[in-house]
């Protein structure tokens, strides 16, 4: 790994909207699926205002000294019955920049929402990555995760 | 198969939270981590309290036409930035009690959230179910999810 560059996790904004879908787009499975159009279309905003109203959503991004956004991730706390009434934390959309990758910026990220479920009471982690995001899955599991179950999707 | 059973799906209430909880635990998974005693521990009626409060959870059961009930899950409505800015559903804790498997009840359970995803907006349905429930993966590719992904976790 590169050295490590300390970056500062923090909610993300209306004006960090355009560079996030950027880095959605910027991906093997994001490509097919996103429009990074100037002007960024305007379901983008529409999303990003029912992730900011919903209280158990958080939409974080990394911000590194320069004050550029170099990462994103969106953390859902879940309560629930099972595991004796334990909440659960799910991490989804996780990104850091193409440029900027093994620089710990991901581990930064995964780490602060794992302290964060934590804080809120969650007992256990989880998110689903695709079978082919190999260097993914390695990172996980070095983080600590168990490939443990089958993450199943049905697209309408 | 045998016989379809007709099922209503409606929300769970508190007093269905025993007969919930029992269903989680008769289960090889749950068996070591749920806590069925009788009064049941208050850790459950809490979570049930912060499932009922939270607008973006659904805990449903199914109920038999005796009026018993028989099944459950949870379904999370996730707004996010991806795919266009499309909300997820997530469905979790899925249980169908032991003496009343093979008679469509849980197929009716994930139809009810697969409508109810599309009807909030939703453009996918996602979960996650263990690597050793085979025959509950062969049940969810059989309704049109795909095993696309991995699902990873970590307990605290």
């Amino acid at each position: 790994m590169a050295a490590i560059s300390p970056v500062t996790i923090r909610r993300a904004r209306h004006d960090d909207v355009g560079v996030m879908v950027r880095m959605l787009a910027d991906d093997p499975l994001g490509s097919a699926r996103e429009r990074p159009e100037d002007p960024l279309p305007p379901c983008y905003f529409r999303a990003f205002e029912a992730v900011e109203h919903a209280s158990h959503l958080q939409l974080m991004v990394a911000e590194d000294s320069d004050g550029a956004v170099v990462g994103c991730l969106q953390l859902c706390i879940l309560p629930g019955l099972s595991s004796q009434g334990a909440s659960r934390g799910l991490i989804e959309d996780v990104r850091v920049a193409t440029h900027c990758r093994s620089r710990g910026i991901g581990e930064q990220m995964i780490q602060w929402a794992i302290a964060e479920a934590r804080t809120r009471g969650c007992k256990l982690v989880e998110l689903l990555t695709h079978h082919s995001r190999v260097d993914a899955q390695r990172f996980y599991v070095r983080l600590g995760f168990q490939p443990s179950h089958v993450g199943m999707t049905l697209r309408f």
